[in-house]
């Protein structure tokens, strides 16, 4: 079973996932408000919207990254990315709740920031198992030594640990823990996804390449 | 008539209809009811959501495994397959008029509950024809014992019988036939799909596997 | 050029136009109204969204028939598909303009149901200078002979004068113009798309199975 | 690493953000006013939707241009598609925008087109930048000559030079600004994008054509 349909599937719902976030940007029309106006009151929405937009373009990047060095797929991984996609669906609700929230203040902005980040803290661990489950499974055509899979594993956890200090903290301050999750993207904009780290540390015990196996 | 494009077109149609399942989650943003009230308030929406999500998501992975052993499709199934996405395609509107109506409780939480599993039961019984067409014209690389066709019937049809159950139970309880529904996601994950099911029976005249490969 | 990513583009237009039609079947909610009552009323919406899910459904396998005869495309072939996806875009828009205005009477369903056949007969001519042009530049795998490709442009005509006879009965009665763009839907499932007519007559000089070409 | 599922996921987010365009086209139902006044009414949504389908559409056939002459891709490309796909998904809503703003006038019909514009422009110098990069990092198939590629910026630039100065303009006269980024767009049209022009100067160096290919 090749991964290219997974792929087709998953790219569809990345691709919708990220262009009904910017649906959640309408303004009301003309009415007593002018519409700078209406602009600027709704910054909440545009930054929740450049998170949300710059989260799941970079997780599509890593998924990309991920597969293109699948050997195989199983029906476990199949529900596994399922439960991946679960989460980046869920994305557009959390953005729309927390760019609605964000300004009310106390607990209102603190759940909505929460659950904001609790959705990419979801999608983060989903890509962690996806992961874990792959080179566990023997799935990749590159071998990760067990040095490698753990750098990986850390400088993956990084981002997941961030997405859980970003729980905490939307119940101090929600727009901090906005501005977090924001870092939190551009980390792994320059974080490669670990998927790569092994080529060269093992080059002769590399599964697709070494003569036996071909 | 190699499978590739229908596969493309229905992965687009997956995809959109299991993202704007998320559309219905949206709450009211800032008034008199805390947005903790309000998501407590819209569990059956939550609910609801959780179930069509699994239930889309595994017609995917089904219709994936079904088609990947396809050695060509004919207009008809094309036309089958249109049948199957119909009803994937009512599902979004299937779930928010069960969302708006379960609390209502009498006749509209039944009628919606109805309606709910009567879209899954549709598309069950799409994907049932869809299979029998498929193993009846030999559109299959694998060849299909009668013996093979026959349990393979069996364990795909206890899902659709679960699905005429729940459409009764939607008159008696509505919520009860939510569950239901959630159940049968749960039976279809752990159930494979029966396209499969050959390949040891039949181990000699399968033309995919030579026995050096498995 | 080949046209495989037209393909996927144009997948991706046919799959969200066909699952957003059904975002126009929600219901109001619980009210005064019950649900049976509601959905009884909004009879139109469903009429509607059935013969659009059709037409689109119809339009794909025509699309997918005609575009694996393709032996290359050009820039020209891409606006003119853009052209036909311009009318399957606009779809969902006439779908829910006619569910809402055909019980309303008067000019106002008339122009409601003048639009949605208007809307069918611009995708039907599109999708005709899309045929005319490939067989005209020879960008088909199968060549046409004059009486093969005269006897194709009269079958597929058919459907597109309904739809001109469609535009005029809307000014007379807007229901009886939706019952007969469900009849043209039904027309072309069982007509084949003109594009595979000529095996037969012309079977020495086909191109794709001719040995010097192979 | 090849431009697959970049292609992929680029063509859904292309399909979806030209499909919702239509969402806004939406009328209100049955009123006091007629159908053929509001339809009358709202012909700024009828404005915006045609230039902005024809823009994406003219931005999806240049992106597949493009792209078929590349021989790799990296990481930066895929973040340098996203940028450009982070001003495609806005532009539904500029779309919106503008259509609920051009018949107020004075300065929220201006910002309304200014956004407008400023989107396509962002979605321009995105493009622009893709297509440096590609030619600079030598990621193309096809060799550009110093002057083709000098000819092809020019070329390029009017355009982007055109969005400039519709921005302008949208301060004096928003209506204008709407009719030149359609001028914009035929523009496009006729234009090839640069990416096939080296064909000719530099026939011996062309490692994808051979003499007798041509």
């Amino acid at each position: 079973m090749d991964s290219g349909r997974l792929e087709a599937f998953s790219d569809g719902v990345f691709a919708v996932a990220i262009t009904i976030l910017a649906l959640n940007l309408a303004v009301a029309g003309p009415g007593p408000e002018s519409l700078a106006d209406q602009l600027f009151n709704h910054w909440p929405a545009f930054a929740a919207y450049t998170v949300s937009f710059a989260t799941i373009g970079i997780i599509w990047v890593n998924h990309h990254t991920l597969f293109k060095n699948f050997s195989e797929i199983d029906r476990t991984l199949l529900f596994l990315n399922l439960l991946l996609l679960f989460f980046v669906v869920s994305i557009p609700f959390a953005t729309s709740t927390i760019a609605a929230y964000l300004k009310s203040g106390g607990h209102d902005a603190s759940l909505a920031a929460a659950i904001f980040q609790g959705v990419f803290e979801g999608m983060s661990i989903s890509f962690g198992v996806l992961f874990w489950w792959s080179i566990r499974h023997e799935h990749m055509k590159v071998a990760f030594t067990p040095a490698a899979a753990r750098r990986a594993t850390i400088r993956f956890g990084i981002g997941n640990v961030g997405y859980i200090a970003a729980i905490g903290i939307a119940f101090v301050n929600a727009t901090a823990s906005l501005v977090i999750s924001g870092l939190i993207a551009i980390y792994y904009i320059f974080e490669q996804t670990p998927a790569r780290e092994t080529a060269s540390p093992t080059a002769d015990s590399s599964p697709g390449t070494s003569p036996q196996d071909g």
